[in-house]
C-alpha cells in the first residue's frame, strides 16, 4: 500500500526505482493526496519520477502555494514540459496566484501560441466564462462529410479537450451548428455535417459569471457548452467536469456569506489565518454594532423591564425562536433563487404561501411558548405576553425571512448575505418591540382587573 | 416568441398547426418550462404535438404530480412509446412516485426485458447508485481489434446512455478495464482493446449513497464511473451529467439542515404545504423547548438583573455576537467536510487553529462591545462586564462552533443538523452564564470600592 510515510521511508533510503514502482500504478489524483503532506523537496521528487503526462495532472491537482514553492525547485526544463501539458486554463488559474515577476520568467517558456492563449485567458474577468473554458475545441466545415470529419478528429483530436463535440463555424467566425462524434459515427459515411449538426443549441459569453454558465448547463442537461465572444464568434468551449467544481465552489461561498464570512476564495487550510480572521471580524463587529438598536430598544422599555423581571427571562426564547423561523423561509428561498426554482414573477405565490405559512407556525410556537413560560414563571400573564408575543414576533419574522431575499435579488444584490446574521439583527429589532408593546397591554390589563 | 400565453391561446383557437410550428424550435427544456403552467389537458395537446423523443424529454423534466395527471390523459399507445423513449432510470424515478395501482397497469406496457430492468433499478435503495445508473452501456471484448471496437459502437451505440467509455468485462462479468472512444479513435485500427484500455479504474457499489458517488466523481475528474454489484460484477455506469443534479440536491438538503428543517425531497414548490410546514415546525418547538434552559439561568440570576437593569440591555447582543462566530466556525467545518478538504486526522490541527482565532475575534469583539455598551449606559462598570463577557464568550462559541461538527462527524451523524439553530442554543445558555457570572465579579467590585 502507498502512503505518505512510506513514500517518505523510501526516499530517505533513495530507493527511487522501489518508489516508482510504487507509484506508478495509482490514480493522478491519489498521488496528489498522497504527496500533499511531504516537503516540496521530496514532491519534486516523486514528480520526477512520474511521466510527464501524470506529472502534469498531479501538479495540476495541488494548491498554489505547494506548486508555487515546487516551480523553484525544478528545472526549466521541467517546468516547461509540466506546463505544456497542462491545459491552457489551469495554466492561467496558476499564473492568476503567482507573484507578477515569476509569471514573466515562466511566460517565457511557452510556445508563442499558448502564451497568446493564456494571456487572453487571464483577459477575462474572474470567475468568469472565459477564465473557465478552453480554446482547444475541435472546428468542422458544414460541407465536410461524416467520414472526413472522423478522419479530422482522428489526425487533431489528440490535443483537444473533448472530441466528443466538434464546433461548425461560418466564414465570419460565428458558430453556425454543434455535432455530436455520436451522430457522426451513427451517420452514413457520406452523410454532410450540415445534415445532421444541432442548430438549435445555447451559448454563453466570455464575461457570463461562471455560476450563470453552471445553471444553463444545469439546466440543458448538456455536457459542454460553447462560449462566443462580445462579437458573437465561437472562442472556446466549457465542458461539464469544470462546472462540477464551480458547483461546489458557489454552493461554498453561499454557505460562506450566509454566515458572513466575504466568500474566502480558497479552501480552509489555504486560507492565511489573518485573512479569514479579518474577514470573519468585519462582519461580526459590523453586526455587532447593529445590535446596538436592540439594546436601544430594551432600555426605551426598561421601566416595564424593572417592573416585571421575568419578562427578561423570555428574551433569548423570542429572539432564537423568531431568528430560526426567518433563517428557515430566508434559507427556502435563498436556495430556490440559486437552483433557478423560484423566480422574481413567483413573487406573489410565495409571498401568499409565506403568510400562511408564518400564521401556521406562529399559532403552534405560541401555544408552545405559553406553556412553556408557565413552566418558568406562574405568573398567567407572563405566559399570556409570551406567547401572543411569540404568535405575531414568528408571523413577522417568516414574512422578513421572505422578503428580504427577494428584494436583494430585484436590487441585484446577492440574496446570500441577507441571509443569517443580517436577517437576526433586524428579527431581534422587532421582535424585541411588539414583545414590550404587548407586554405593556397585558400588564395594564393587570393591573386594570 | 414561444410563452404560455401565446401556446395557451393558439390551443383555444384549435390553431394546433401553428402551435406544432411554434415549439418545433424549441430545446426540450424551455417546452417543459413553457407549458408548467398550463392545464394538464393543454399539456397532453402539446405532447402529441412533438416527436416521441422529444415527447420523451419534456415529459422527464416535468414534476411528477404532473407526470401522474397526464399518464392519465393519454392513450396506452402514446404512454407506451413514450415510456420506451425514456431511460430507465428516470422510469423507475417516476414509477416510485405513483401509485401502485398504476405502477402496476404501466408495467404491463413494457417489453419484458425493460420490465426487468426497471425493477432491478427498483430493487435499489433511494439516493443510492443503483438508483442512479444506467444498464445502458458499452461492453466490449479485450481481444477485440480497434476497429472491430468501432463498428460495434457505430451499430449499438444509438440505445446507450454514452458511446464515449467502453467497458471490457472478463467471461465472468468482472470489469477489468475502460476504454474511451478517444483512445478508439485515434488508435492504430488492428490494435487489441486489451493494449489500449485503462485498467487503473475506480468503481462504486451499487448500495453505496450518491453522495459519495458525486464524490468520487468529483474527486478524480471523470466523466462516466462504473458501478459494480455486491459480487463486483458490473451492472451499470453512472455519467457525470446525472451527478450536476446530485450536487445541487446534496447542496440544497445542507443548507436545508442548517436551519432545522429536515431535508425536503421536493423544491420548494412541490413541497405540500402541510409537510413542510410540519418539518419547520417540529425543528422550531424542539428549539423553542430547549431554549427552556435559556429562561432557568435568567431566572436564576434575577437577583442581579434585577440590581443592574441596564444588563438585560446586552443580551441580545451577547447572545447575536456569540452565535454568529460559532455559526462562521461551524460553517466552515462542515462545509469542509462535505466537500472532504477537512479528513478525521486534521481534528488537532483544526483545534489549535481555532482557539487562536477565538481569541483574535474575542479581543476585537470584546473592544467594540467595550465601547458601543458605553454608548447606551454610561456606568463603565456595565462596560467592562459586557467586553469581558463578549472576550470570553466568543472564543467559548468559536470553539463550540468547531468542536460540535467535528463531534458528530465523529458519531455518524451527518454534521449539517448540528450548525445553525442547535449551536446557537447551546452558544446561548454558555454566554449567558459567562455573562452574569463576571457582572456578578465585577459589581461585587463596584460595590466593595
Amino acid at each position: 500500500m502507498a502512503n505518505s510515510e512510506n513514500i517518505i521511508e523510501l526516499i530517505r533510503q533513495k530507493k527511487l526505482f522501489d518508489l516508482k514502482n510504487l507509484i506508478s500504478g495509482l490514480l493522478p489524483f491519489d498521488i496528489t493526496e498522497i504527496i500533499e503532506p511531504l516537503e516540496t523537496g521530496e514532491k519534486v521528487i516523486v514528480l520526477r519520477l512520474l511521466n510527464k503526462e501524470t506529472a502534469a495532472e498531479v501538479f495540476s491537482h495541488l494548491e498554489h502555494e505547494d506548486q508555487e514553492e515546487m516551480l523553484v525547485h525544478f528545472s526549466m526544463d521541467r517546468v516547461k514540459e509540466i506546463m505544456e501539458e497542462m491545459d491552457p486554463d489551469d495554466v492561467a488559474e496558476l499564473f492568476d496566484e503567482l507573484p507578477e515577476k515569476m509569471v514573466k520568467r515562466l511566460m517565457h517558456l511557452l510556445s508563442t501560441e499558448e502564451r497568446n492563449i493564456v494571456n487572453r485567458l487571464l483577459g477575462y474577468p474572474e470567475d468568469s466564462a472565459g477564465r473557465l473554458m478552453t480554446p482547444e475545441f475541435i472546428e468542422l466545415h458544414k460541407d465536410s462529410s461524416a467520414e472526413n470529419a472522423i478522419q479530422t478528429i482522428r489526425e487533431i483530436g489528440l490535443d483537444k479537450e473533448t472530441i466528443y463535440y466538434s464546433y461548425v463555424v461560418d466564414e465570419k467566425g460565428f458558430l453556425i451548428g454543434i455535432v455530436s462524434l455520436k451522430d457522426l459515427l451513427l451517420a452514413q459515411p457520406a452523410t454532410k455535417i450540415s445534415e445532421i449538426m444541432t442548430t438549435n443549441f445555447v451559448s454563453v459569453n466570455t464575461t457570463d459569471d461562471q455560476e450563470e454558465v453552471a445553471g444553463v448547463l444545469t439546466k440543458y442537461d448538456l455536457t459542454a457548452l460553447p462560449v462566443v465572444d462580445k462579437d458573437k464568434k465561437l472562442v472556446g468551449i466549457i465542458t461539464v467536469d469544470d462546472i462540477v467544481d464551480v458547483i461546489h465552489e458557489e454552493a461554498t461561498e453561499d454557505f460562506h456569506k450566509m454566515v458572513g464570512i466575504e466568500a474566502p476564495d480558497e479552501p480552509y487550510f489555504s486560507t492565511k489565518f489573518l485573512v479569514l480572521g479579518r474577514k470573519r471580524a468585519l462582519w461580526l463587529v459590523i453586526l455587532l454594532v447593529m445590535s446596538y438598536f436592540s439594546s436601544i430598544v430594551l432600555k426605551h422599555y426598561s421601566r416595564i423591564l424593572e417592573i416585571v423581571i421575568p419578562l427578561a427571562f423570555f428574551i433569548p426564547m423570542l429572539t432564537g425562536t423568531c431568528g430560526n423561523t426567518g433563517m428557515q423561509s430566508a434559507t427556502l428561498i435563498i436556495r430556490g433563487l440559486a437552483t433557478g426554482e423560484i423566480k422574481g414573477k413567483d413573487i406573489m405565490k410565495i409571498l401568499f404561501r409565506e403568510i400562511f405559512m408564518g400564521g401556521f407556525l406562529g399559532i403552534i410556537l405560541g401555544i408552545f411558548s405559553f406553556v412553556r413560560a408557565r413552566f418558568v414563571d406562574i405568573d398567567p400573564f407572563i405566559g399570556i405576553a409570551v406567547g401572543t408575543a411569540v404568535f405575531i414576533s414568528v408571523m413577522t419574522a417568516n414574512i422578513i425571512g421572505t422578503i428580504l431575499p427577494l428584494l436583494l435579488e430585484k436590487l441585484k444584490i446577492d440574496p446570500a448575505i441577507s441571509a443569517g446574521p443580517f436577517i437576526s439583527t433586524i428579527i431581534d429589532v422587532t421582535s424585541l418591540i411588539l414583545y414590550f408593546e404587548i407586554a405593556q397591554v397585558v400588564f395594564h390589563i393587570r393591573i386594570q382587573t
